[in-house]
């Protein structure tokens, strides 16, 4: 049976402390990973735990450290992520980059030196739980994605995050890869041993290719959203480059066509960039979200092509797992639960998924 | 023979002050349609003459308008465009946004009561030029696409744009609908007598579809980017609506999803977002451009799939478009010229395109 949230989130804290993490740290980095979990978004809560294990071990994530403001304005931070995993960097950037806008009506704040830092959404989260349109974005660890005409692996994922508060409470959230789809779509038409549709990936040619086990086992690569020259893959491509801009150039983070990011010997050193932006600077209070959900409602509400599959605003799939998940458990498959089990048996934690 | 960039500058002038808007105005307007046409962004510059005669003839864009702030703080700023056509009062909220951002390091500006700005990408890009990163975005007059599992228009091509300076002086710059195509390629494809590939529109069923005529004569739609579902369309009708989102919820201008917004009998009320960032509130002074230089050229030097055609970043096509275009004249149709040349004679302005 899935174990209750607060098992699952607890178990991920136990693991972080196991760790050597402190608990402040743990208890914010497992907050942001169960919260994924939770949402539905598998690839970013306890399924990152083997990858962070593995970063640990060989040093290139520190357990023990905590960011600090190394340049800042009324309206933006510099923050120094300290070598560590991203989510404690990150959740204090945009802490700080709120708590300016409240003041000042719109901020940005910056991380380098950082490594993953889980779900991009739940940062712009955090600004429109404050009534605030909050975006985040962060450049990619893994390089697997050429750009358009190119048969060469320059960029990653580079997610971008974009949220707004609501009037009736369920913000806008829209969290997603500038890639067609994320590996874990690719990895599971493989293992169900399906072809990938067009548009999924390309061979090592940069040919389309309808093979899953192309883009990670055959040197090929995840196209950028729009899949193909013909289907407008600048776009996906551009908002990659956009992406690496403000998370990297602005916060003087290695390039991610720096061919050293994935080489530097001791940690990493992962861009990211939050903004919050109080609509109250532009409208009467109150006006901003009531918009936003008068916008939402009529988009809901337009005629589905099926009946059975409603119209959705980005956001609600991951409302809907929640509610689901807080009732029934986060469901964790055999395999990974397994390899879990040994890492907290590793890190001398509590097993509490059973 | 094509008329040279100025010719085709002065001609559309020439119109614009026929149709009664004052010198300030019509050397502006001019100046951001010729911008479009000779970076090759056709659908944006003299080609929307027809229709921006249609709006004025109908009462829907005054002519004879000017900008004025309803609303501003240190970092931000509310215009109202006036009922007139939008490049004027989207010229003038980019350059308070500007000299905001060059003073308290960050700042955005919307504007309400406006109409079809002409390319986003001429905004952001004068951010750029001084500088700056820019964003721009607005909301779209004409709507013809249904959200990801819809068969409904609710949204338009919505675009988004993105510029950065680089050290060389050549801007990264991103210029994008939010939808897979515009409807210019679709017309292209029903004009050459071929099917449109696969993921371009969807019929008035909401069904996927090859024929180029059933988007816009058929009842159909348009998609956004991603095309299908499968292929995570949602992220494109995601990002249309965070356009929206910034441009009308923030300004208080008519939503797009209100079936007034295309029935209003006086003038029209679409919305824009503009936003200035300096990078050296984050980086010491140069820095992040030399960041963005090396990153472009690093993406430049991508193995091509083809070596007749290199990888380009987000602008390359437009410079290249400028450069070629200032040299050999700014090609116009003969259909459209024919359209432009009747407009101007009514309008008792000289003729110069021949």
């Amino acid at each position: 049976m899935p174990a209750s949230y607060e098992n699952h989130r607890a178990q991920l804290k136990a693991i972080l402390k196991g760790w050597g993490m402190p608990e402040a740290n743990a208890e914010t980095t497992a907050e942001i990973l169960s919260w994924a979990d939770l949402h539905g978004v598998d690839s970013h809560g306890i399924s990152m735990i083997p990858g962070y294990d593995g970063l640990r071990r060989s040093g290139r994530a520190k357990m023990d450290v905590a960011p600090t403001i190394v340049r800042e304005t009324p309206v933006s931070a510099l923050v120094d992520g300290g070598g560590g995993l991203g989510h404690v960097p990150a959740h204090f950037a945009m802490g700080v980059a709120i708590k300016k806008a409240k003041t000042v009506g719109m901020a940005a704040a910056v991380v380098k030196h950082s490594a993953h830092f889980g779900a991009a959404g739940y940062y712009s989260l955090m600004a429109a739980k404050e009534g605030l349109i909050g975006m985040s974005c962060t450049s990619a660890s893994g390089i697997q994605v050429a750009p358009t005409f190119g048969k060469q692996a320059r960029l990653g994922t580079d997610p971008w995050s974009f949220a707004a508060p609501s009037a009736d409470g369920t913000p806008f959230l829209l969290d997603m890869a500038t890639t067609t789809v994320a590996a874990g779509r690719i990895r599971n038409k493989a293992n169900e041993g399906l072809p990938t549709p067009d548009g999924w990936v390309l061979d090592a040619e940069g040919k389309p290719s309808n093979d899953p086990l192309v883009a990670k086992e055959k040197g090929g690569f995840l196209t950028s959203l729009g899949g193909s020259p013909e289907n407008s893959s600048y776009k996906g491509y551009g908002l990659a480059v956009m992406v690496n801009i403000l998370a990297s150039c602005l916060s003087g983070a290695t390039l991610i066509t720096d061919p050293m990011h994935t080489k530097k010997p001791v940690g990493m050193d992962i861009g990211h960039f939050f903004m919050a932006i109080d609509p109250d600077i532009f409208r009467e209070t109150g006006d901003f979200q009531q918009d936003v959900q008068s916008f939402m409602t009529a988009l809901r509400a337009t005629t589905p092509v099926d009946p059975a599959q409603p119209v959705m605003v980005a956001g609600d799939p991951q409302w809907k797992n929640a509610a689901k998940r807080m009732e029934t458990g986060i469901p964790v498959g055999p395999g990974l639960l397994n390899q879990v089990r040994q890492i907290a048996q590793a890190a001398a934690a509590p097993w509490l998924l059973d």
